[in-house]
């Protein structure tokens, strides 16, 4: 069949819009067609050709919704009809990983994904002259049909809508589950969230809904206030009007240091100010920010010995195929709010007003709708 | 009174032996006459003066045994006869910490502590001219009559002899405790151990009594072999052997990676190894080794991400006053061994003897007895 997607046809140059061929889906894969997907940094660090391992030309987009088209021989899971949200994280289930309860990184299809390619180590997407186009994350969801492995889908409610709920794909899951999943925070924590953009709205929700006392949250963009309040922020820290020395001053804040510190930002920088700034004795810092090629985290070993920990965190520490629906749920029933994240929409035409808009730091979440 | 105790005169001279004057205890203080005092690195780092934070004059030792003499005011859970290891790390039971299930680190007289004091702020100690003589780790194990803060003293069975249990008050409870309170080692784990020494042969006691499976010893000195395989080690690895990289070696050694790694030598590239070597996905390295002033730790924040985990431990993570006499059962017990690491015993006229042999890496443990 023919689809319309935006390609990536190489690193550093707009993504172009056309029509491309795309394979029906082989056995254990199934066909979805996109809703709606969200623009993520990640898109924007591999289009960038910032990303050692990005290739090209290839269909980035790994935070969708939409609906099963057809399933391939083998698929037991999904059939026609169902909603989905693609995962550039899967959960087989039955891999070392899946089976160890301390890891949501499913290891099945890993090799292939990073490779471009689906399970079975081809593409389906070709140009319209037959040359092929790789995959992206295993999802692909700038283009409005693809092919995804069934292990790599989380079935949804009916009455989700898309244009919403494709952010829990990415950004939604990755702040919520670095409190819930990775961090466990506890009723009453005092939390310091650095970097106030797309994840760290979700990681103060997440904290508001895992009952922490005390969330601050630290950027240098005081414009991000009013929306981080709504998010659950109760003290709001410009590390460019802290004299003297930042990590002593959210020490004193926080009366000894913050029981969990969240890096939202990937400077590696603030990741180090995070450690720190969490508590002797028991504190954890978590990175969730993906760092440039290269860039390097320090310390003094004396931060780990007396106490704190330091750990990161892929995809919140989800099982997505397990956690997804779940997180859906929470949206539908208003524990967590997504739609003021969603600030703007827009056609797969237009998608690269999508990157102007993150470039100039005017959008938390563009939203493509198909 | 006067004691015979070894005097730190100043940074990187011998220690004197000489007749101090000694203060009897004051409130909830307790006078304990040593029997023995195991020689650490970490005297020897002080004595040095590479310790930033190293005071001087000062009686060091902080590895003793002995027996309660009498007791100052106000002291109710100790009487004179009681055996007791003193600690260096306290328990008060009562202060913010201590009511915190998640650390050991007791902050109950951490700055007098830290100073060479008592709690009181004075030191017990001075010399026939009545100079002050300051205190070290709150111990000073290395004069035969002692002054300890009740909290910092932790009463033990009266058959454990001396002079083997001595060495519960640091090392041994460093490396078992690191393994058990710390990474809490769950059967079946695989492990890897940096450094060999006193320390890495009780994280290997440890592993042995978690359960693990496979326990790697990682040491430049193929000497240490026999001794390591007596206290569990199942793999030995020399670094100076290993064609290309190490990290990779370990992680095809182990088939992925250990589930817990332990530095125990202080040196920080040594750390950055012990991390990369834990597996992806919920490995943990724990820095148990003291690192040079200003020396720090390095890695990709990636290895985080995919949900390695970097901790440290002080005194194992244990809470003395309630493991320490546990560990001391386990010594007599026969669950766990020390007599084969006590390789030098000497009066104390020769404690300088005991560095020497540190020096020279010809003793696993010096013991003093008095």
């Amino acid at each position: 069949m023919r689809t319309r997607a935006a390609v990536a046809v190489q690193a550093g140059k707009p993504l172009e819009v056309m029509e491309v061929n795309l394979e029906g889906p082989k056995a254990f894969e199934v066909l979805v067609e996109i809703k709606a997907t969200g623009i993520c940094h990640t898109d924007e660090f591999t289009l960038s050709g910032a990303d050692p391992e990005g290739l090209f030309p290839a269909i980035l987009g790994h935070e969708g919704a939409g609906v099963v088209v057809e399933v391939g021989p083998g698929v037991t899971t999904l059939k026609p009809g169902d909603h989905v949200i693609p995962l550039y994280t899967p959960e087989c289930r039955t891999c070392e990983y899946c089976l160890n309860p301390k890891t949501n990184l499913c290891q099945a299809i890993r090799s292939t994904q990073g490779a471009g390619l689906m399970p079975d180590g081809s593409a389906r997407f070709s140009t319209l002259d037959g040359d092929p186009i790789l995959h992206y994350m295993g999802t692909s969801t700038f283009s409005n049909f693809t092919v995804v492995p069934e292990i790599a889908l989380a079935k949804i409610r009916e009455d989700a809508p898309f244009d919403k709920v494709c952010y829990i794909g990415c950004g939604v899951t990755t702040g919520i589950g670095a409190v819930i999943n990775t961090a466990k925070v506890e009723i009453g924590s005092k939390a310091i969230v650095f970097g106030l953009g797309g994840i760290g709205l979700n990681v103060l929700q997440g904290l508001r809904l895992a009952g922490a006392d005390m969330i601050v949250g630290v950027d240098l963009n005081p414009a991000k206030i009013p929306m981080a309040e709504r998010f659950g922020m109760t003290h709001f820290v410009n590390p460019a009007e802290v004299e003297g020395d930042l990590v002593s001053y959210l020490v004193d804040l926080t009366k000894g240091g913050a029981d969990y510190t969240f890096d939202a930002t990937g400077n590696v920088n603030v990741m180090r100010t995070a450690l720190e700034a969490s508590h002797k004795g028991w504190g954890e810092s978590i990175i969730i920010g993906v760092a440039p090629a290269g860039a390097e985290i320090s310390t003094r070993p004396f931060q780990l010995v007396t106490g704190r920990n330091w750990r990161g965190t892929a995809f919140g520490g989800a099982r997505g195929r397990t956690d997804v629906p779940q997180i859906v749920d929470w949206y539908m029933d208003g524990k967590i709010e997504i739609d003021p994240m969603i600030t703007h929409t827009m056609p797969l035409e237009d998608i690269n007003k999508g990157f102007d808009l993150m470039h100039a730091g005017e959008s938390i979440r563009s939203v493509v709708l198909y």
